[in-house]
């Protein structure tokens, strides 16, 4: 059997001013990046303002395990598939960051036959809008330092900085830092630490931005410290937020390549789906809308993370409204959620399957709440039994949602035809999509909202240090943005190891912090982490180039 | 007077594509990264191994004054100036970093009618190429302190890890860090640090690799700490070569720019002058001498730094031989060599000049060592008087070389039509470039030679650190490497406030580090910045961009 990057390089790429041609984008407006990578120019969104948009498709999935679901591989694959049915579809994905690339999880260019390529490129620089992001944050923080260094005109209080540095890398060693010895020409000594660059606010300020002008006023608007008289201190009192957006004028495009089978896809953005709203940029769905008559997106980890971030911050704030929802799982995976171990999922086991199910019940009706049609897809594997199959086909139907099987990991695009199909069917019923809540709620009620509605909790406790952040930003009359929940993905709790559907229990609201940026108030549950570790074995000791410039081991 | 900004606004670039072919460049050969830049793929190099190389030349300097002296404005005039006297030549300079652009020096590009275009990219991410050493460099890093929390099996010594972290940013701050911190799943705490991008063995090796295999061979011998044993620990015993050679793939191609008058530029590569050699890469300046009949390049700082690794390093492993060598110089500089406070040296001061004429003298000596002839430039401003005039061009007869004035900054291409053919005049001379010194030397004799007959230094002392380091060396079997000496740019000697030439004077070489990667030895004297900072008004605070992406405030 093939390895993914094996495959993705037999792969027969088209030109990618071919792709662009046949989606109509005017070669003025491309910008290439080598033969196989463009940029799309600011002037496409004037000439296509009034095209009507197409259908937008959101792909999820149920809680992660480590079972794995293909969730992106589902997303490319109902791309390829679109296609072969005889539709225009676009897919509009998350960028890769280098950290899991060379950690553990490998990169995020799909899988088998249904991934985006050129897959090397993608996983490693791309076009560069991962450490256009890092330089922009990272100038933020020299400029925050050079201010105390300089006199610290504005009083900061460097033991109140709330913005780190960031790298995108795996490397716990910059989780906790101190800065600034070495005497006085080298800076005030604090207290530091590293994000992963995918964790950071100018991450989650790219994907939400709605053009230049927006994104420059949000960069201004990143809290980044207070002062010793408790001020808030913003970026653009440190008069940065221009030089930042010019980092970022470039990584604002979004960035346009093809899958295996030549579907064009946009890969644009990648915030976190824990600490950030875990959706490609709001830029590169709205072009994806006009290009395309189905626009296919997804989101981080599970429906209760990256989907209820996508449903409630960023269609909010983009004015998007989705057609159709499709949830990826596994036979594998509710088993595991069943309580069957890990080494045991491809055994045959419906009793496990249906104990399973109640996870993807959970699922179903959180994404239901939101009015929009449902389609259940199984990433299908050789293990999965006719039974197991019949047990599923007869939830979805009780549960009134569409069914399908997917081989797109195995068979590309005609892997997805039946689940291509759904969508469609999906797409033509009415779909009355609203965000499960009003903004205008005080901060509490909206966090509970999704703690009770989308996880399940009793209630919600709130830590000391939760509540007299809630009270700061009620000061500063940024109560109204919506919540970003930061929560582990494994489980629809705050606890990792409470697999199905847990019910009942009680959310401990740790800390909250405000984003008034990216414009959204972030409560964190648990430990988030927010720059990861490299694993005993890292990936990166397997990835190497030979003296053609080919690259192995990624994956 | 318009700026810098607005003239490279309103030059009239051509499309990359087409200065690409008019350098006889394959279309299949050229990687386009915009309109307006591009990367040059690795099979050109075979396809033109046959044809016969250009004439080198080299553009050097006095020794940097706050007066300025114009050298990388010199070097794009010249190259514009070559094509108005109906010469092919090609212009190969090193790409600026982030940290002056947004400290106090500005960016890279030239200046007034002397540019390469678009500075806007040039001097931001331009291909990505800064952003992929970061991460490179990083990529060790990560992996060294993962390998500490691992378990250790090598026996690192936490207290000798010799590589540092690196941004492409001027933050003092990351000078002396912390890192590890927070607890046994955070870390294993240790003294750390950052440099600036430019200043790393990653660079260094990046500009003097011959292709992707010598790059990848380089890599792996990075010594990058010791074990508690003492014994060396490279970066290939941590299996992190092949992944960091995969991460400079693309960053080892050179990138192709245009001036304002459309003279095509490779930009690649730019290492400091200081702690690492000051030359652009090899693999740029080679194709440089394939493409055109002259190559035109640049060193950084004073012959005696820059110029003098350009030809005791970087021309002694690429296997180059420079045709001839300009020395640029100011009035105004030469004047503040000659004791002027940096306020008046707009006046016309004879006396001045001809005392600070001793600093050029030296240089010019210098560069005559070397068996080269030599051009010396002076870019005029204004206020240089005929007087003054007659006593550089009297200067210069007495000295052996040639002399013209140069007017590319207000002129761009016309203005240094006299500089052009005098350099012409000069490469038809012949050269008989030789290095300064036998590799095969003793550590100190190398030394000695470079302080002695290139600084004019008395004597040589070594601190204890230093002595110990020659001993480890030369029981590592790399004593026969050459030299690259760390020194201030702003006198010959190593004290910054010694102006002129000064004479008999000791150099004390404070510690030496081993670069075995880049296959050098670096011997530190006086404070050698590895990480600048940013000053009170750092120019980032100008730095902004509009609604339709123009960018202000970069110089």
């Amino acid at each position: 059997m093939k390895t993914d990057i094996e495959i993705a390089q037999a792969s027969q790429m088209l030109p990618i001013a071919d792709i662009a041609s046949k989606l109509d984008i005017l070669p003025e407006e491309l910008e290439p990046y080598g033969r196989y990578k463009a940029k799309i120019s600011e002037k496409i969104y004037s000439r296509l303002a009034d095209r009507p948009d197409g259908k937008l498709i959101l792909v999820t999935a149920i809680n992660p395990t480590p079972a794995g679901e293909g969730k992106t591989t589902t997303t490319v694959g109902l791309g390829q598939a679109m296609a072969k049915i005889g539709k225009k579809a676009v897919i509009a994905l998350r960028e890769p960051s280098l950290g899991p690339v060379f950690g553990i999880k490998g990169g995020a260019a799909g899988g088998g036959y249904s991934q985006v390529v050129p897959m090397e490129d993608i996983n490693l620089h791309f076009t560069g809008d991962m450490h256009a992001i890092t330089a922009a944050n990272n100038l933020l923080c020299a400029i925050i330092d050079n201010h105390l260094q300089q006199g610290n005109t504005l009083g900061i209080d460097p033991r109140r900085i709330l913005i780190k540095r960031c790298l995108d890398m795996n490397d716990r060693a910059l989780r906790n830092v101190i800065v600034g010895l070495g005497g006085k020409v080298n800076g005030v000594p604090r207290e530091d630490g590293f994000m992963i660059t995918v964790a950071s606010e100018v991450m989650a300020i790219l994907c939400l931005a709605s053009d230049l002008t927006d994104l420059k006023k949000r960069l201004g608007e990143i809290l980044v410290a207070y002062t010793y008289a408790g001020k808030p201190v913003f970026a653009r009192d440190l008069q940065v937020d221009g030089a930042m957006a010019a980092l970022l004028k470039d990584a604002l495009k979004p960035n346009l390549v093809q899958t295996l089978e030549n579907t064009p896809a946009l890969m644009h953005g990648g915030p976190f789906a824990n600490i950030a709203h875990g959706c490609n940029s709001v830029r590169a769905t709205r072009l994806a809308l006009k290009l395309g008559d189905y626009c296919i997106t997804e989101a981080g980890f599970g429906s209760d993370l990256g989907a209820e971030k996508f449903l409630d911050i960023k269609c909010r704030y983009a004015g998007l409204s989705p057609s159709a929802i499709v949830i990826v799982a596994t036979m594998r995976a509710l088993k595991y959620n069943g309580g069957v171990a890990k080494t045991d999922v491809s055994a045959p086991n419906v009793e496990a399957l249906r104990k399973g199910l109640v996870n993807l019940q959970a699922h179903v009706e959180n994404m239901q709440k939101y009015g929009v049609p449902v389609v259940v897809a199984i990433n299908r594997f050789y293990t999965d039994t006719e039974e197991e199959i019949a047990v599923l086909s007869d939830f979805c139907e009780k549960s009134g949602c569409r069914f399908a099987l997917s081989e797109v990991f195995a068979l590309g695009g005609d892997g997805g035809v039946d689940l291509a199909k759904k969508v469609v069917e999906a797409c033509q019923q009415p779909s009355h999509y609203k965000p499960l809540y009003d903004t205008a709620l005080p901060i509490k009620e909206k966090i509970e909202a999704i703690a009770k509605n989308i996880y399940g909790a009793g209630e919600v406790l709130y830590a000391p240090a939760a509540e007299k952040m809630i009270g700061e930003i009620e000061r500063l009359e940024k109560a109204d943005l919506p919540i970003c929940i930061a929560k582990t993905q494994y489980s629809l709790s705050d606890d990792p190891t409470k697999l199905g559907r847990p019910a009942g229990f009680t959310i401990t609201v740790r800390d909250i912090r405000l984003n008034a940026g990216a414009g959204f108030i972030v409560a964190l549950t648990g430990d988030i982490m927010t720059m990861p570790g490299l694993p005993k074995m890292p990936a990166a000791y397997k990835i190497d180039v030979d003296s053609q410039g080919n690259i192995s081991g990624l994956f």
